[in-house]
């Protein structure tokens, strides 16, 4: 598939991302931040945040700013949550606490979630208090639900409906925000922002189901992790809650045991655990849940007011994520 | 001595800060935050903010949640600070990340910035935007001092000019900020607000050196700290660094056996020191330095259009930083 208009935004935010690296003293703080923008990644989050102005009919030119901030400020999160979760790498890279320390990756990421806001300085006062109070209040569901999933980790009390509220926190209010802001800037209407920002949060949970399942059976390389790691990891995705809860007495044994393992073979309890999903068609409840939540971003998007036209930037943007191939 | 000026706006800010607690999901986040705001401190910060705003003869009400919202900030630095400093105790308690963790120390201090700026989001768009962006600039600076304190630790390279520089970035600015807010709140004039600034800068640092030269030689319980401490931990104080650049090439050669060594009797190390100071007559020319920037402050003091009796709290706050006698 391809994605021409997700392919123009993706190198206009990239030009202007080049044309922005940090620079200041000390310069080995400014060096670390460069470094993991530098590392990559497919931007979808600026990506969204143009695509939604492009839907307002706005121009792009006054999204760039709002789009650097956004990322920078995803990429503060980055940083600190590869500190929390102690992860070595990230796109096959150092991570910053390991190339550099740790307290510059902590000074990194703070003056990170600050870059972002002096990002957004060049809005006039009531953009731009719009948007900072937009990524203030984002920025903090990212950190309840990072607090949350480290929780999470230590207990077994988790449900559908907690798992569901910590991913929306974690992850999809951030494509929400971001679609939102492209609203903002393109004077969208109140109505409109808000269905935008549902419209990201449904397609985010749904994303997120996604890579749990992709996590879990996906043999796709584009995933770009190991197979099997959150099994491995006892994390409590949306297939291993279920498992939990649909399990027979017997099923339920099997996974406490496996879940209580310290030392195990991984290829065998990965095979043990998708044996027990397979029996209990964990897969297409998963997918069920995921598609009810594109549907409902679906939804969304059909109550936008903008022409159909002006939407396609959008559109791509909704399939890209339901397909993962751009 | 006594300060009724400040008494009295500690007052009417400690009420503030009681009535506005953190709450929220997950409680434990909240917890985190609320534990470190509650161990107390004399609150320099949100004091000197009102007593600015008092300075410009406005409402006092007005600069209450600017107020927390630059407390929070600082506690966010304390929070991070103790982590990078692997400090155990502040204020004879727990830090925060050894009272609970790491990770949870991290996110409340990423949650405090965030929280600091939604402290703002009371103000109308054009003060939002100046006191937003005054936060920004200056925890930008506050990160890059930090940056440097720590690069410090790491080399002997350090002149009393970049010593400056550092403690300007890193303690002073937070206070010049504070009383800018203030004028900003106040719809000071540009001249004033600058003014307010500079002030708050000259004193900041004047309290800096004051605290290095405490540190060293005051008995005073004030402190709650060790004397000698720095001394202990080869601080690159402007004490040291005036006592490297002034030694003899006997008392290099003494200063630089009593930094190299790693095992040493701690009071023997200290008395060495001050011997060194002592000769070199270190805490003469730290005192006139620190003088000079208390006559900065009472320069940016003595410029300011307001009338003197409005001007009361903050000739108060510049009396109690010089004597810290609260």
């Amino acid at each position: 598939m391809t994605f021409p208009e997700l392919k123009k935004l993706q190198k206009l935010f990239a030009s202007y991302l080049d044309k922005h690296p940090f620079a200041g003293e000390p310069e080995n703080l400014y060096e670390a931040q460069n470094y993991i923008i530098n590392l990559g990644g497919k931007r979808i989050r600026p990506i969204a945040l143009l695509a939604a102005l492009q839907s307002t009919n706005g121009n792009l030119d006054d999204g760039l700013s709002a789009a650097w901030a956004f990322e920078i400020f995803h990429n503060f999160t980055l940083v600190h949550d590869d500190i929390m979760d102690k992860s070595p790498k990230r796109r096959g890279k150092p991570t910053v606490h390991k190339k550099y320390s740790m307290p510059t990756a902590i000074l990194a990421g703070d003056n990170m979630i600050l870059g972002a806001y002096r990002g957004l300085q060049g809005y006039k006062n009531n953009k731009y208090k719009a948007l900072s109070r937009l990524l203030t209040e984002t920025g903090i569901f990212i950190c309840e639900g990072q607090f949350l999933d480290m929780q999470f980790e230590e207990t077994t009390a988790v449900n559908e409906s907690n798992y569901l509220k910590m991913i929306e926190l974690k992850t999809a209010v951030l494509l929400g925000a971001c679609l939102k802001a492209g609203a903002i800037i393109g004077d969208a209407s109140k109505e409109d922002a808000e269905n935008l920002y549902r419209l990201g949060i449904n397609l985010g949970i749904g994303f997120q189901i996604m890579d749990d399942i992709l996590d879990a059976f996906g043999t796709d390389i584009k995933v770009g992790k190991r197979k099997g790691g959150d099994i491995i990891a006892n994390k409590k995705t949306l297939l291993l809650i279920n498992a939990m809860i649909l399990a027979n007495p017997t099923q339920r044994k099997n996974l406490d045991n496996w879940l209580s393992l310290q030392y195990f073979d991984e290829d065998e309890k990965i095979a043990a655990i998708l044996d027990i999903f397979s029996e209990l068609n964990i897969r297409k409840l998963a997918e069920e849940k995921m598609l009810e939540y594109y549907e409902e971003a679906e939804k969304c998007y059909d109550k936008l007011s903008f022409d159909t036209h002006s939407k396609l930037a959008l559109k791509e943007l909704m399939e890209f994520i339901q397909t993962r191939n751009f």
